[in-house]
């Protein structure tokens, strides 16, 4: 047995581990009683401990540097070497973090998340601020344990979006903000030409349990090889590449919820079905960063799902399963209603047009609290001051303002701007895939989306985390992420909805 | 930290890795497409590896030394005193059956399930008889490596029920057989006395959801700590006693199955909900043999679910649940149409006097083949014989026959007993209950069951596996196993709803 075989071994046993937790996850959120939280807390806690020992031991550094000996000259895109390059990675970001640390940040995160539930239900910040300063604390030893070559930011984004630099998305952030903020502002003068009422009207839940297999699979996500769970925060998880579940929630008033919902996740789970199967129990079996992964989920519930030719073909179904609420809405009445823009105060509620000005915001944020211009206390004011400027409102409370999402509690900071960076590899990619194909651009016309799926697979897809978000790029497009298309996009398709 | 303390975060850490199985094994059957089989075996073999890697190194067995020196005057009924001498069983057990055995077993097993699947489909013996002989061997070996005092069956009854003798279960089995076998022929005699048909009308499956979390409640399992998921073979799991699931089936066009079988697995739920709390994530936490626990689900099931009582008090609201098939059926109808007593081919469709007759010839079988009296060849011709004798039918085939069950080609021999003692565990301890406190059987009549609920909790549910079932019954009633109760349950019921 070579060393390269053995530490495959040792990889996919811990792949196994780490599946196992995420199992144990899926099931706190699908169907878990409540009273199960405790114990379920101390399984996940010991799977992921006896995992990090495994994986971050001597022997394993050693395994791994023998193994890296035996495959140095195997070509770069060969599984072994790209294996070997990921795995290496990881080692070494998970031997910085020291035990004590881990530790500590398990302890100070728990507190945090308890009283930010309280914060927000009660729209009391300051019983959040002690905490949000202890995990600042965490985050700049964070970003000192991980280290960083230019901006200290760039120690967390690349956790996130590994190889990216916080100058390279500030600068592409600027230029959206340059080109969205005046479409923003025209078309907050013309609001009332959209009207979205009849997503507000009754969808009955089991109507939209019907619904939702239907659109996941409209969008190529495989239910053979799936499952379609009910939560409150929906996600994508996947176990295997032929076990990849999403989730959804319904409310019976407003469909956008599920609808919206499950082809997001349907683009999520997509992306995990379709990796190649060598990768197979291995981290190379997964998304490669989270600007990538969200790229997939907003491609399919944005830019095919919000798109005319979708709807002119999965229209008529939908009528037929919610017929009391849509018989008499027309289809092009229906597709202005799921493209209305209207700045608002909550990020996930946010249409496709403002959604980058929440994550910007919060991208800014976030570095000022880290290069310590903006002392925690001062966030509340520091939010307001920030959507009055980006989408010309202000949140009437801090619940509704900086204290609505969970990510800083738990520590997740650098991970915000990768939604928007979703939008715009999606654009991007978008325009790729119909400039070398175009046949997908006239296959989405009709609301096929076969096309467009072979080349999502063929060109991303299959790789997994093979290559980087920037390699991946550049061999997909022959170039680096660029704003422009995503600006193309949205001005086009608001231009013409709005007549701006 | 004291030996004690350490062995017991050791001991918590495996019960999370068994308990994270657990989860994996319940999502397999209940959420799990299955296109995600084979990597789902691949994570629960981890598991399996990793935990029993964990329990059975010379560290783990020097350290149940010293932490069995540490408590050795604590009382015996004490946490301490009990989880010793449970550990140090199983760890002996465990270090039985070294690595090489329990990877042919894997592998045997593994082609002997597929072989019995083929097998009982296709009615075709001579495929599955190579692969049972193959099982049969590894059964000898286990027996020997386990060892034993006076018979061979005894090390493999000793896995399900431990410290039982196969003299005592045969003694005992015998009696049944000579009080049962008369009783079901004069029965036999007059099979037209009581008509089932009101069962096999049309149930909607919706209103079976429905009645589901309402009859498991009504025998005590606590849906808040608990959830009802649907499967094809139904089982019971436990993740802590706060999340203890239970399953059913539904049958549009018959009740008995998500009826019985839902009041059968919350019998088995109820027991480890009621677990003490110092037991938590350990395996005291558990039901202490396979009897004792099925006594739980056949008490629920049959003694207290197929009682007058009981119906009494419900029948109004499944009435109510399924009005076209059942609202001109009278409850004395409905009772006697439960209580049908026909024999028949099939163990789990199996009425409560004929259930035990299926499990002696099981019994008698499983001894004559590891004994070598019966060849494996000849198992067909022993089944039809012993049905004969036992309850007077003949199966038309080996799939209704001797390829019925699932146990046999996962080696599970010396497991089939525990069913049958876990009908006279319910019978012996429902006499106990109600001897001890007659309050019990007036609640019963008025179909109440807190009583009952509070007797087994105290007396039994909360002991978990402290005591061994010997030790327990002998706690609990003063004396041993008999079959006398269960003789007058059934003589008494029967007798008066046939006239015999």
């Amino acid at each position: 047995m070579t060393h390269y075989t053995q530490l495959v071994e040792k990889i996919q046993q811990l792949n196994d581990l780490q599946k196992a937790g995420a199992v144990l996850s899926w099931d706190r959120e699908t169907n878990m009683p409540r009273a199960g939280a405790a114990v379920r807390t101390q399984q996940m806690t010991t799977l992921a401990r006896l995992s990090h020992q495994m994986f971050t031991n001597d022997e394993m550094g050693e395994l791994i540097e023998r193994a890296a000996e035996e495959v140095a000259s195997a070509e770069y895109d060969s599984t072994p070497a790209s294996l070997l390059r990921l795995v290496q990675r990881q080692y070494a970001e998970a031997r910085c973090l020291p035990e004590d640390f881990v530790r500590r940040r398990s302890e100070v995160t728990g507190a945090a998340h308890e009283a930010w539930l309280h914060a927000r239900h009660e729209d009391d910040f300051a019983h959040f601020q002690p905490h949000l300063e202890a995990v600042m604390e965490l985050v700049q030893e964070a970003a000192e344990l991980y280290g960083y070559e230019d901006e200290k930011y760039d120690a967390l984004l690349d956790k996130f979006e590994r190889g990216m630099k916080t100058a390279d998305v500030r600068a592409t952030f600027n230029a959206v903000k340059k080109a969205t903020v005046p479409l923003i502002h025209a078309i907050n003068e013309r609001l009332g030409a959209v009207d979205d009422s009849c997503l507000h009207q009754t969808f009955p839940i089991a109507q939209q349990q019907a619904m939702a297999p239907y659109m996941a699979t409209a969008v190529g996500y495989d239910l053979s090889r799936g499952h379609i769970g009910t939560v409150t925060h929906p996600f994508a998880i996947g176990f295997g590449k032929n076990d990849v579940r999403i989730t959804t929630r319904w409310y019976e008033n407003f469909l956008n919820a599920a609808l919206f919902g499950t082809l997001h996740e349907a683009g999520h789970g997509l992306y995990e079905q379709n990796t190649h199967d060598e990768f197979a129990r291995t981290p190379l079996a997964r998304g490669t960063s989270s600007g990538i992964h969200e790229s997939q989920s907003r491609m399919m519930e944005n830019l095919v799902g919000r798109s005319r030719g979708f709807w002119q073909r999965h229209y008529g179904h939908l009528q037929s399963l919610f017929p009391q609420a849509l018989g008499g809405v027309g289809v092009e009445q229906f597709y202005r209603a799921i493209n209305k823009v209207q700045p608002s105060y909550i990020r996930v509620e946010a249409d496709e047009l403002t959604y980058n000005m929440h994550i910007i915001l919060r991208f800014e944020l976030e570095q000022a609290l880290l290069n310590g211009e903006l002392p925690v206390a001062d966030l509340p004011a520091a939010w307001r001051d920030k959507m009055q400027a980006l989408l010309g409102v202000v949140p009437p409370s801090n619940s509704e303002g900086c204290l609505q999402d969970v990510h800083w509690s738990s520590m997740l900071f650098g991970y915000f701007p990768t939604y928007a960076l979703g939008n715009l590899y999606a654009a991007l990619f978008m325009e790729t895939a119909v400039a070398q194909n175009p046949a997908i651009a006239a296959e989405l016309a009709e609301g096929e989306t076969a096309a467009l799926v072979a080349w999502l697979k063929e060109n991303i897809h299959q790789h997994g985390s093979k290559y980087d978000a920037a390699e991946l790029t550049q061999r997909v497009t022959g170039g680096g992420l660029t704003h422009e298309p995503f600006v193309r996009y949205v001005t086009a398709k608001f231009g013409e909805i709005y007549g701006v």
